[in-house]
């Protein structure tokens, strides 16, 4: 894409009233809109990463059997009725609007809305398991949302929720879905701790989530300085100053951002709404269920709060809104001409390219946005490097540049 | 995709309280689930032939300058202030919820949330025109949402927003998105036929709708029988019964599905909320604005109302949830075996296919949840057909199959 055609500009300044280096750095780079506290608009360079995202978890969730669905945020109140949970628990943080007489929620977790789906349409032991998932917006009252993307009262999620029948069989996925989880969020440039977490007012038994250490995290979380973090689990649930009880070494707490979480739910929800299976033995028995979220846009903030240094956002490859920020330091002469013929053929190459093709940009006004955007890679042409028939190519997240011969150029970005 | 796979079960009955052809053969068929009146999600099949409608909508908004971008659910107050629209014409259909003293919107359209992100970003005549879509859900109160998918209160859009230095330049695109629409529509099986419209409440210009005839539409609108339906403009706002001003047949009256519109906004929302740019002749000058939506679920919608005969959907081509409908007939032996081999090969070959591999069905309930179904073409394998080393082929438009040699197959598809 062109630079001189995308939409956004990028500012010098954080608003004022943003405090979090997430949504300091996205709004200055262009990527959201602030709306109100919570609520942001995901602009051109924004959606492309948040798109990016939603399609590794797509990615990872159809790999292990995930069926993908669109439920609706609009939840009729006799669902939530069944559970007892439209005044209390989760009834708290729903926002809820009114037609005539009648009450409608705003979806702040899906559980009741596909035990229904699911009571409708499987009846036998051999129809299970099943794993559904959706990729959508959620809306939860937030007194404090005051973390930029991190804490949004209306945010992008993955709810999958997995049906089986048996207790042994929910465990089975249980496990794989952990390998999955990890798998996405290093795919998204994370290294996520799981820890193990006392039941919320989402359910009552113990339930894991997925942490990613970080200064402006919500979350305490106690863990081992010296393990892997991904091993982490067993030390859940002791205390800061204790000894870890593999490697000895003294407990730190650190702070974190909680960006998945996953639950057994047991008979939870199929027991208050008369989910039913008929099993191998001809007997009649609840349906034993999940569930497993990632804030997708969570995700998308926790990113920016680890990977970024004073002078913006270096984003990770495979989410990244563009691969390669190309930059033309002289806007004519054959600076212009060599730089229009390489931008054509990097994206016939199916390189996904941010060319800087402003005219009115000082060099050093396109360096400063090009390090604040954060693109993996950056390639400049100037008459310096066409001197020597190069361009010159920087990652973001190294110092030094080096020259590439051009007609190396194809073969250097495999 | 294998069928023995997929959650959901076709229906024999539609539920009585479903009147509309849409929604009947859509739940019948495990496409949707009700949640209540207006409010439907969207299973696997559903979701596919949604996600198809939107990439058309995609592409093509793309291919005429559009940058998408995704704004929130949730609208500030004090946007729709500006505007005076809170309260008057649009905040009466408007959803509203509370959080502490705070009132929030949610978002039956986008005009103030877009033209306040551009006053933020455009300065000047170089930055102009843009076009700037979404594809997101709205919400409008609908005293009467008895059709389905065609009169939804919750239900995905597409709504782009051109912003222009000239009105001349504002009308050139006018013309740009007309025909975009005309190929949109086509594409996913429908004629739509262009009318003038004179303004609702979202505007007082003129403006044009895209409509599709149908029996069950909830339009009324006068064309002529004999012309071409895209030329149908000028014969708008004349009456029933008079004559076509150009080939003097009598006009009808017909019933039809309104799955489209665009409308020029001139300066209605720039000069409310102050959205200047800096002209060529240094002059401050209002920003020039149109709006262009499409029904993305009611599309789906008008599909089926379009599209049926008495046992069930026949998708167009491009929208269809899969390409080939692929039925094993016995379920042991060669006619298995046989099918796995051509299934996989099929996927190999990049065919969409859904794979009826159920043990439990008889022959006649596969045949009838495929024309139920509606997918464009069924395959047909099964002792008969393999002892002339051959499959059966027929579309779902079609009445008469025809038989297929299994190594002409991959060529036959093509």
């Amino acid at each position: 894409m062109r630079q001189s055609q995308l939409f956004t500009k990028t500012l010098k300044e954080a608003p004022k009233d943003e405090k979090s280096i997430n949504s300091q750095l996205l709004i200055r780079g262009g990527f959201i809109h602030k709306e109100m506290a919570g609520v942001y608009s995901y602009l051109p360079l924004g959606l492309k990463v948040l798109k990016n995202i939603g399609n590794i978890i797509r990615e990872e969730m159809d790999n292990i059997g995930g069926q993908e669905i669109a439920m609706t945020v609009f939840q009729p109140k006799h669902l939530w009725e069944e559970t007892g949970r439209w005044s209390k628990t989760v009834g708290e943080v729903m926002y809820k609007c009114r037609e005539g007489n009648k009450e409608i929620g705003l979806g702040p977790t899906h559980e009741e809305m596909l035990t229904d789906i699911i009571r409708h349409h499987v009846k036998s032991y051999t129809e299970l398991p099943l794993y559904i998932y959706q990729i959508q917006t959620k809306f939860r009252k937030e007194p404090r949302a005051r973390s930029g993307l991190l804490r949004g009262r209306e945010f992008l999620m993955k709810d999958l929720y997995s049906f089986h029948s048996s207790e042994k069989d929910f465990k089975r996925y249980y496990e794989i879905m952990k390998k999955a989880y990890s798998k996405i969020f290093e795919r998204c440039g994370l290294s996520a701790i799981i820890t193990e977490a006392s039941g919320s007012g989402f359910t009552k038994e113990y339930t894991h989530e997925f942490q990613v250490l970080a200064p402006e995290g919500e979350d305490v979380i106690i863990c081992c300085p010296k393990r892997d973090f991904a091993q982490n689990q067993e030390i859940a649930n002791t205390k800061a100053g204790n000894r870890c009880p593999s490697c000895k070494n003294i407990l730190n707490k650190a702070r974190s951002i909680e960006v998945g979480n996953i639950f057994p739910l047991g008979v939870r929800y199929s027991k208050d709404m008369n989910a039913y299976f008929i099993d191998r033995d001809g007997k009649k028995k609840l349906i034993i269920m999940g569930s497993y979220g990632i804030g997708i846009s969570r995700t998308m903030g926790a990113v920016v709060e680890v990977h970024h240094d004073e002078k913006g956002i270096i984003w990770p490859e495979e989410i990244a809104p563009f691969q390669v920020h190309f930059i033309q330091v002289e806007n004519t002469g054959r600076v212009k001409k060599t730089s229009e013929r390489l931008y054509e053929n990097l994206w016939k190459g199916n390189c996904e390219v941010l060319y800087d093709d402003r005219a009115n940009k000082t060099i050093g006004e396109k360096f400063a946005d090009c390090d604040l955007i954060g693109i993996p890679m950056r390639i400049v042409v100037s008459e310096r490097t066409l001197a020597k028939k190069s361009v010159e190519i920087k990652k973001r997240n190294e110092k030094k540049a080096k020259l590439v011969e051009i007609k190396q150029l194809s073969r250097f970005l495999k």
